[in-house]
């Protein structure tokens, strides 16, 4: 942290900056300008996370400099994760996919696009049975209901179960049905649930909040992960922008940067994230060249008569399309090794 | 809902639109102009809540025209709502004021805080007993031991106590503690947690979410009512943007927005909206200047000793001062009623 | 500036930043860690502006500290500044209104507009002459014969004229009619239009960029200033956020801000700020009691038939009853002190 | 355009929007709810530019629905366009590839810069002779000797010149030495500048607003065509968020958007649009797989002492590293025609 005093601290000021500073342990260094004064903290920022510097005497402002999260950061973990659900590797070799309907609807209906999400080549089944939605009277999923025909259309299929968790009350129900336990938008930062499925110990998909910065959503992780849960991936999903003719606006960058600051995988849901249908097949495809270790899509037997979100879910023709077109351009990618990193 | 129609749709595609809207019971018009097509659709638009028409082939993109929330509506309630909290009249004839530190860190500071803010002349003591906290490493709250003193301060003040609640969990506990619950802006949209706040009964503050459009805010508030509990007051707390300056940028046009929209009563918190305690002073007197029904400001014994949020903290004196300049601009425009509106 | 060195880093890399930073004639510190180094920069940043420190082996990122804009900022200015146009002084003792309609639309209209001004109470009469518009098939104003029937109305009614000027061969022809010169939210970063305005001489209001922060708002005004024009007026118009209820999101906050950062005046724009009608006497009033130099409104003798932007027009019933209470507003606020600042 | 009437408009209200209508040699049409009228209408919008219908009596707000740019939209010209610059064709089979430091900032430096474009398989030599800068106190370009050397580059290299122009007085100039020119994200509604770019007929790379919406941006390109230049490519360079990691939020979705609702191309500049030089390569790969005609990268043969953007500059290792990889990705995607849809 580095602390700018501004032009009429006293000298009496800085030495409480100093001492406030020692006082947690911590070392302070004084760089003397003609107009102003610095004051640098040497040693571990969360010591510092309480202490309201900002508003002392003669503080301007104060910039933080190393990260508040530790367990998601790569710095102290080099190496790329790779997460194990259920005997599928997510962070390996290949793109893992998960795709179906936005929400189960009915029996019929999951078990029919478990079928189709199966013949295309996902490994992983998706589908909301805990729906959030922004007006009450809207269709807010089947419930356990909901997870049992999850659990069914694994076991018809061999494909893994990914699906929403938005109260505590429902973890553990919904982590006996399913492999991995996502953990929706705008739930990124109810930090009572993210400690609860830290706790539960399942695989984690944490999606990234409709407007969190990346230093949120590691720390979003962190509050998983501290806990005692290291099997976290992140999604990102779309950010809330001013342009209002895609849902949000997918961040691709974030993959880079998530590459760059954490050792944990990293997958892109261009459905949510543009929310057209039309939009998917290039995203995926963005999302694979930019390195991203998967896709979550939304597939809907019959997309005009889903229950929610229609407009962005694939028909089972253009789904294997798309599968289709990532399988070979992930493929060319690892052989031609285009996205390896040259000696700086 | 009105349903653009792209300009190779064929009859088959509006036919096929048309019969969708009459299953769901409503009621379908037609417009034709030369290059394209618009189907208006007439009635009751939760009835459409589930149907993806923007999915079906031909659709270039729907409206929405008519509001998702009713209860919190002022179309369907004209009358502006008092919410009675404990016997304080929020929406009424004097503008309420809830201040107290960020959050409550020892029986000590939070006794002390409270003869400042009764002396001062606020309605609420406010101070956190569990907080949300974006690091996992940062001060997380008392907890009950909290909730203990808050009580304890009401005792010795008469003070009435607002205070953020984060989980379902916790509800019953703060609910026996508080007069009013908080709901803070990470969990507008924590669905869970507003239906049992709902079912709860209290009165409930409920914060403007970091990134919140002013229809999902309403929406939220929805979710509460929807569960019988009609006594919802807003809080505009600012919002997420690109500007850094300030923590947020407080959005001032909110409280007219949400005075044409709503019934309900809305206050205005400056410490939060700016980050910063010098702008809490010109934006508390704007906030009363725009029609605010009250103000949320944090207040510390000794700011620069604050776990949380110090540098918007206000001190003792500056308090004393804001709430002066507060009580003489809110009886002024109350006497000359510079806020009426002219006949149309 | 303070330069943060990454984990990696060795010593011949933290030598080449020294170097670089002494070869532009300023003083390097380091900062020791347990895991990371950093690097104080003292003395004039100006001297850094084009030395891409952040792109040098080793170096995580760098973080500025002293602002880039010196002849507007309070820092080398302490006094607040008045700007005198034609007689009347903005920054003194009574706010400043400027008011009429969005485009100068024919004589009638504008003489018409300028009685009822006149009548109102306002100093200045605005109105565009030559109007930026998304469409190039929009109303693109009336140009000189616009700017001849400002100057008329000025000789009838007394009132000033502040007009817009959009591109550098309109600005000897806008100079010869007004009184002050209007750069729009879309000009802001026409760099080569400031610097003309600049020698121009005359008045200049600065509106604030659709999305510019604070720093690219005040070093704008910089670009003004360093050719010599010191009279330069801030406006807030409201700034681009995800809301759509309003056309713009109005950052009150703006005003305590640019009190704070510079010496120059700032009056607010309610009438863009929220594209709504009903929204401009709420945030006019807030404005003023939050310390606004003065306010901008559009007013229109018939919104209903204006040629743009008439949705958030004032008729002239509505502009007379804002202006009644904008005027007891702020006597009472200047004759009660309100704004005062007490001691530290 | 659709009307939406709000609850208590009368009668009246009604007549006088359908006379308004009427008035511009439009139709109306009218929908009857139960608490709710809606008027549609029908042809040609840009009659309707100039109607402020929003501020009649009895209307709630209107609803946009056809667009207001014809020139630039797929609608009216199906067949996606090539333009040709200089012989290169952009939108063609290959990714057009514009490379070379931000600003020209002396002979040596640009000549040893398009060797290096030239070696890596670029079609164009990007450079700045003239700079929109942030502060006036930073680099502003080396102005008509810059382009001079940028001339002499293509001489040289064979290379073709794109570079920015920023005032109308500079467009003669630029147009003799360059190929295509910019307009800068700063100038996008600079639109005394877009008519005369439209006027001077050279090809025009229009790069995005800081926070433009895609609407404004095609508008944009709607201006220029409109002068009679129908030679415009598009580059998406990254939008303004709350996202401060990294420079701007790189809108990947922009590429499928733009290529729906225009015929014109789009290139992406992953340098600007991330302000990392670590996140181009895998961007540069996103956009190919996107669909993207073209890329726009900055490249300096010695980053760490460039004179304005060297932290988002690539060196001469990793430029070619980015060229091999995208000319092998884009010759796979081609041969296996992964960007093809399927019939619906």
């Amino acid at each position: 942290m580095v602390i700018i005093m501004n032009t009429e601290a006293t000298q009496q000021n800085i030495n409480d900056v100093i001492e406030v500073i020692k006082g947690v342990g911590l070392e302070a260094k004084i760089m003397e300008g003609a107009q102003q004064k610095i004051v640098g903290v040497i040693g571990d920022k969360t010591k510092l996370a309480s202490v309201p510097i900002d508003a002392m005497p003669g503080v301007e402002h104060s910039v933080a400099i190393s990260k508040s999260y530790k367990l998601a950061s790569r710095e102290f973990h080099p190496q790329s994760s790779v997460i194990n659900v259920s005997g599928i590797l997510i962070g390996g070799d290949e793109p893992i996919v998960m795709a179906g309907p936005c929400a189960v609807e009915s029996r019929e209906q999951l078990l029919q696009s478990a079928e189709i999400i199966k013949a295309g080549g996902a490994q992983f089944l998706r589908g909301g049975a805990y729906k959030p939605r922004t007006s009450p009277y809207s269709f807010q999923g089947l419930e356990e209901e909901g997870l049992k025909y999850l659990a069914e259309a694994r076991e018809k299929t061999g494909l893994k179960i990914v699906t929403e968790v938005t109260t505590v009350e429902a973890i553990e129900k919904v982590a006996k049905y399913a492999d991995m336990l996502q953990i929706g938008a705008r739930n990124m930062q109810n930090f009572g649930l993210l400690k609860e499925v830290g706790k539960c110990g399942k695989p984690v998909l944490l999606k990234r909040g409709l407007a969190a910065t990346l230093d949120e959503w590691l720390n979003a992780a962190e509050y998983i992960m501290n806990e005692g849960n290291p099997n976290v991936v992140f999604c990102e999903r779309g950010i809330r922008t001013y342009e209002t003719y895609t849902r949000n606006t997918l961040d691709m960058s974030a993959i880079a940067a998530i590459k760059h600051l954490s050792h944990l995988p990293i997958i892109v849901d261009p459905s949510h994230g543009t929310g057209k249908w039309r939009m998917v097949k290039p995203m995926a495809l963005a999302a694979i060249a930019a390195g991203a270790d998967g896709l979550m899509m939304e597939v809907h037997p019959n997309p005009a008569k889903a229950l929610s979100d229609g407009s962005q879910s694939l028909t089972p023709e253009h789904y294997q399309d798309v599968m289709n077109a990532v399988k070979k351009l992930s493929k060319f990618i690892k052989e031609e090794n285009l996205l390896s990193e040259i000696e700086e």
